[in-house]
């Protein structure tokens, strides 16, 4: 990962983890499912709630305070998967966008 | 989000999305199910396959390359998301770190 | 839906919303992202184990009562969402594994 | 499984695994990632679209057939799933339901 802001939480969650000896348990299988497990309670926090409603919780700081937790833990766990093969997320997400670009042509 | 690399992904996609004039389809709740199938995308990747083959595959840079796309694809709607919230993704994840070292003390 | 056991626990999921009434929050979008919300809490029974430990914890009753629980939320929420629909889910999924006959030809 | 509906549906799909040799791929643990994977392609069906959209696409016959292969798939998995760890779905639903009913008081 390169050396920027990802690159400095990936090294963070790396000495987290290698503190607890929980490499073992970060097969890319396991990372993949819980970046999905991650990504179905941020969505959860949406669940039965109109756009109106999403509008009027969105200015309520404990709302954002658990929106913000739970897309700390997409970021922690896709950052880790990444890590394990060798990608760079942010470059990807760039090398992406530029494809869209191509495949999505402005109107 | 904070002026750094993620920052500058963040505008990226802004850029792209109102270039086509999407961001009425954008809703909190749209993005955070996009944040969801992608993520889905990525754990099929890893679908069918024991330890033993995903370490296998992880060195054939066909699937280095989807596992990229797909890994982009849900940093991209997190980002977007994030960013409709208020939320800087990275400062969250490292605020969510500093937390986790309380709740999950070193053995 | 047909007159079976789906059928039945279909017309008790209806009974069940209708004296609360919650029709209102049961939009297609919403019971679908329940599905998937169901799914991702099914998923994390299965996170962090090795096929190994899974067949060690599938022989433990509150293991499996657990897992029953969720299976059972999918399941309800699938229902519903068929119900709105108007597809038989029973129905479908036979009709579904006959195309699979035609797809994946037996060795 | 009870000799019902979902019954006969779990021998069909054990039959159908059986004779492609496929139940060496079908852990516990792939099983519930394809529940997973499979209930976000039923979710991508509404991912950019309305309240009002989706009243209006319900009505049109390829969307519905599409919405009903997608709802098959969630519930193929499920059942496989379910048979795997030796849980009757309908009964754990009826079960939960239940629970529910004392759970959430009628108003």
């Amino acid at each position: 990962m390169q050396d920027g802001d990802l690159g400095k939480l990936h090294r963070l969650l790396i000495d987290f983890r290698d503190r607890r000896s929980w490499r073992r348990f970060h097969t890319p299988k396991d990372l993949a499912m819980s970046v999905s497990i991650e990504s179905a309670e941020l969505l959860e926090l949406f669940q039965w709630k109109s756009d109106a409603d999403i509008q009027s919780v969105a200015k309520d700081p404990s709302f954002v305070a658990e929106a913000a937790s739970e897309i700390a833990d997409v970021l922690i766990y896709l950052t880790l998967l990444a890590g394990e093969l060798g990608i760079d997320p942010i470059e990807a997400a760039i090398a992406k966008t530029a494809e869209n670009e191509e495949r999505f042509p402005e109107a």
